[in-house]
């Protein structure tokens, strides 16, 4: 068993091999997760949230659904859900520019550069910052397709159990998203576990 | 003025400067096609539907909205819309990856290998295909976020006004899907033109 704690606002990553499963935890609740995902053995094959959208025909990843990859192959399996399940698909990763369009230093963390920061230790990245999985997200969607975010409203140790169905290099960024409340009661600890 | 014919199945670029207005034009009727734009100056920056979204809180882009880069920069303004109205962010790019699952040959035209195929004669690309914004393409959400794809309702004729706010390559694939209905009545041509 491995276990990563990804500090708030931070960025961790984590080798797991096909067939392991893993946790990701929100440790303290309310927080929003910014999770990617990569084959192992070749980075440019990325977890892909519109091929996902286009192959499971949902917006919001549920239990039992499978995420894709930039190449149409499984890349992880969503065992199973403990959260108030909405995990979103829509909404960019925060970035230097983000921050930047709203006044604020364009050193602010972002989930991007923790992203790429996380990456390094891993030989790199090739491709530009993929749509994360941001687990934990409250986003709902009107039938004219706007958009409305809200603060995260998972528990203290609400989780999710993914299967690894290649060998993958999960990212998992607490995003330190502080403009508006998209997480609840500041920006707090994430938590990769194997099972 | 420049006019560039988009023949049935395939995909072609046109380079439009700052400022310039451009049309897309759906033929015949019932064509999905997927538009993608990129910095003319430095390709790896691209219109991006995940930054779109995230900064105009909508799924389906339109008239008088913005279309942003994966760097948050306005690339194109939708100026006017004579169409049904529907444009889809949701869905990836056709690829031969997506005809395999399907049993058909890994050599079907796809909207991927359209846009490498016309970006080739402008340097290539260094990214991954985008997500398209797939114009005329009939797409509706559910407050589940289900995703429900039907066939295109546009009229012989009907199009999009865009403005280009940097030095732009355009790319326009007349979508050569067949597996289900996105197109209505075959797939048709698709017409690009500067105002």
């Amino acid at each position: 068993m491995a276990r990563v704690l990804v500090p708030a606002g931070e960025g961790r990553a984590m080798r797991i091999s096909a067939g392991t499963c893993f946790k990701v935890v929100d440790v303290m609740g309310g927080q929003v997760g910014d999770l990617f995902a990569f084959n192992e053995n070749d980075v440019s094959e990325y977890a892909s949230a519109s091929h996902t959208r286009s192959i499971i025909k949902k917006i919001f990843p549920q239990s039992s659904d499978t995420i894709y990859t930039s190449r149409r192959r499984a890349i992880l399996d969503l065992l199973s859900d403990c959260s108030p399940g909405r995990h979103d698909s829509l909404i960019a990763a925060c970035d230097p520019a983000r921050y930047e369009s709203s006044g604020l230093t364009a050193t602010h963390r972002s989930c991007a550069v923790n992203l790429h920061e996380a990456m390094a230790e891993y030989g790199g990245m090739c491709v530009p910052t993929p749509q994360p999985f941001n687990v934990f997200m409250e986003v709902a969607v009107g039938a004219n397709g706007n958009i409305e975010v809200s603060a995260a409203t998972s528990e203290p140790g609400d989780y999710l159990v993914f299967r690894a169905r290649l060998d993958t290099i999960v990212v998992l960024s607490s995003c330190p998203f502080d403009v508006y409340a998209i997480n609840s009661g500041g920006v707090t600890p994430l938590m990769l576990e194997t099972m």
